[in-house]
């Protein structure tokens, strides 16, 4: 990330530092992999939830988006996106604000339970797609895929309102996260692929209707070239990825297109250390763990060209509520003064968007975003 | 916590609920230990964030608050609050904000270094009060106490600008946190006291002016009786209390004063989980340790009178940006439906309700938070 444009800044509280560029490349490169594989890309705005880099993605062509809560998709809907799916599982006693939702755009919706699609039977007075979730190892939601006689119920279910239409069926495969290393992310989609298209083609025999296979997370989607199986996928953190990502070998260091920027407000040569105002309420509190170490996050250096290398032995080591603790070799705590400016590298770019709400890009562009 | 007034809330999404009697009665205890022991209670704000609790606080009769950044010091200033200290150190890169609300109100910053009081000398246009952070063993922020000869230097160099008034020491002993059990935190705070006392009055006798001794963390504010060497407590989770506190045995767990109120999505029977709605961007990622298990919440179930008891064998496991995973008893589980209620107790309230800001009462009156 190129940061001449803005090396002058004077930082008065921690502020989010987006390569629109990055971000550009991020969206451009997931797509061509899309259509190399004829599939749809609907990615997760959850990770940004900003209607500026959602104009990025609108000028790449993407049309239809994935969001993860309906006051997300409420957001999105009043700046002109009109195709979602909220993907976290629908919570019955919301249905007045699906009804609210889906009577403006064309929404898909999530369950894995018969009692969640009854109660949408009920009570849906505009059309919505249904997809239902299975569970391919992740163990968070999601019905198994050999249950097929519930499968099959829940899917019938679906069919005495003529507004809830089944859509098809969506994975999320989180437990790629948990792989150690990208061989292990490969089986994971090649397992998923095994169990997905054998019950795709039984739900397609059974009922005579085609359905939708929706798939999605940011390692198995940037790692597997193979996704022809699928029609849509639903990547999010490829829009800025993150050190989770690149510690699991899912991104390079130069594709990571956001990076905090922080005051430094206490400098302590004899320790070694820097704190910074930037917190747990900035940062949020992922960690990566190195050799039993908890790494917050790892900061960034301009080299002569205003590019940002990460520096392995600049660590973000502990965070309070508004502190943070940066431990870096001596001869740079020793350039250090208050008020200059730190810039981290978050551990996870998700958590930490959602914490802190405030940023600019590397050009100095106001982005926007949901409030909270 | 009795939550029988708003057993029948449809919860659409998760909500914190706050007991305003416990708050109250939060607030009463600390506030009598404060005039017991004749020190200034000026509590922490940054736990809460609230304009509708700083009401409650204003009933009990403080005048004088502690906030962690100056957006939160001019969000309280426009609520009517007149004398704060904002104690995360000063940033350099502010003073036209510092002058903005210096203009406004009482103000009271901290600061640990001869760079940033010079910074302040230069440009601070309204009266401040300045509190040197003193380092007992914390080892976030502060000067170590023993340098007296660059405490002394930083003192002369306050008195420079009419308008930077050397206002005291202050420490916050935030390794009461890492304690193993109570007695440590009370040789914490007497080792405070030895060093804090002999600093003090070292400081009285070279200038001739008294100072004042700020202190405060909750474990050791809750905890240790004898507070009488210090001037004023600044403790701030004191307000809600959280399991970590409940951990610690700072606090019983009826003294609880918030809970999340998050919908079920989904109910695995076969696994004895459950997933709400309720992730790690309202609940934060701090966990507890129990047996090397992550823990990031436990369930309250209401009695028959309505009150919360903590389950301790009701697990939140797991958290992901939006879902939450709830480990919890079969004949609990088989009892609960997608769209029903999960009463979650917060790991550390603090990170939790800037995270959510989205909450009500007991009585189910809203309440109000400074917007992100």
């Amino acid at each position: 990330m190129n940061i001449s444009a803005i090396k002058h800044l004077s930082v008065e509280k921690p502020i989010l530092i987006i390569s629109e560029s990055l971000v550009r490349e991020n969206i451009r490169a997931m797509n061509k992999k899309a259509l190399r594989n004829k599939v749809l890309f609907r990615p997760h705005f959850k990770t940004h939830q900003s209607a500026t880099i959602g104009e990025w993605f609108s000028d790449e062509g993407i049309h239809a988006i994935t969001v993860s809560s309906l006051d997300m998709g409420l957001y999105f809907a009043e700046h002109g996106w009109n195709d979602m799916t909220v993907s976290t599982p629908v919570n019955p006693k919301q249905i007045h604000r699906i009804n609210e939702l889906a009577a403006k755009i064309s929404l898909n919706l999530v369950a894995d339970n018969h009692y969640t699609i009854q109660k949408l039977n009920e009570s849906i007075q505009s059309r919505v797609g249904l997809f239902l979730k299975i569970d391919t190892g992740n163990s968070r939601c999601g019905i198994l895929p050999g249950n097929k006689e519930e499968i099959m119920r829940m899917i019938s279910a679906c069919n005495t309102n003529p507004d809830l239409h089944f859509a098809g069926i969506l994975i999320h495969s989180g437990h790629t996260y948990c792989a150690e290393n990208q061989t292990e992310i490969a089986e994971i989609y090649h397992r998923d692929k095994t169990f997905l298209t054998e019950l795709k083609d039984y739900i397609e025999h059974v009922t005579g209707n085609s359905i939708m296979l929706s798939i999605g997370d940011t390692p198995g989607c940037s790692l597997v070239e193979d996704l022809q199986w699928a029609d849509e996928i639903r990547p999010g953190n490829v829009v800025f990825y993150d050190l989770f990502q690149w510690q699991l070998g899912v991104c390079s260091h130069d594709q990571i297109a956001c990076v905090m920027a922080c005051p430094v407000i206490g400098v302590y040569p004899e320790r070694n250390e820097a704190v910074i105002h930037g917190g747990a309420v900035h940062f949020s509190k992922d960690y990566l763990l190195s050799d039993g170490q908890q790494i917050y996050g790892l900061c960034g250096i301009a080299d002569e060209n205003g590019t940002l290398q990460i520096q392995e032995n600049c660590i973000l080591e502990k965070l309070w509520q508004e502190h943070g603790l940066v431990s870096m070799p001596a001869d740079q705590i020793r350039r250090l003064n208050p008020g200059d400016v730190v810039y981290v590298y978050p551990v996870h770019s998700c958590l930490t968007v959602d914490a802190v709400r405030n940023a600019i890009t590397t050009e100095g562009k106001k982005v926007e975003f949901m409030l909270k």
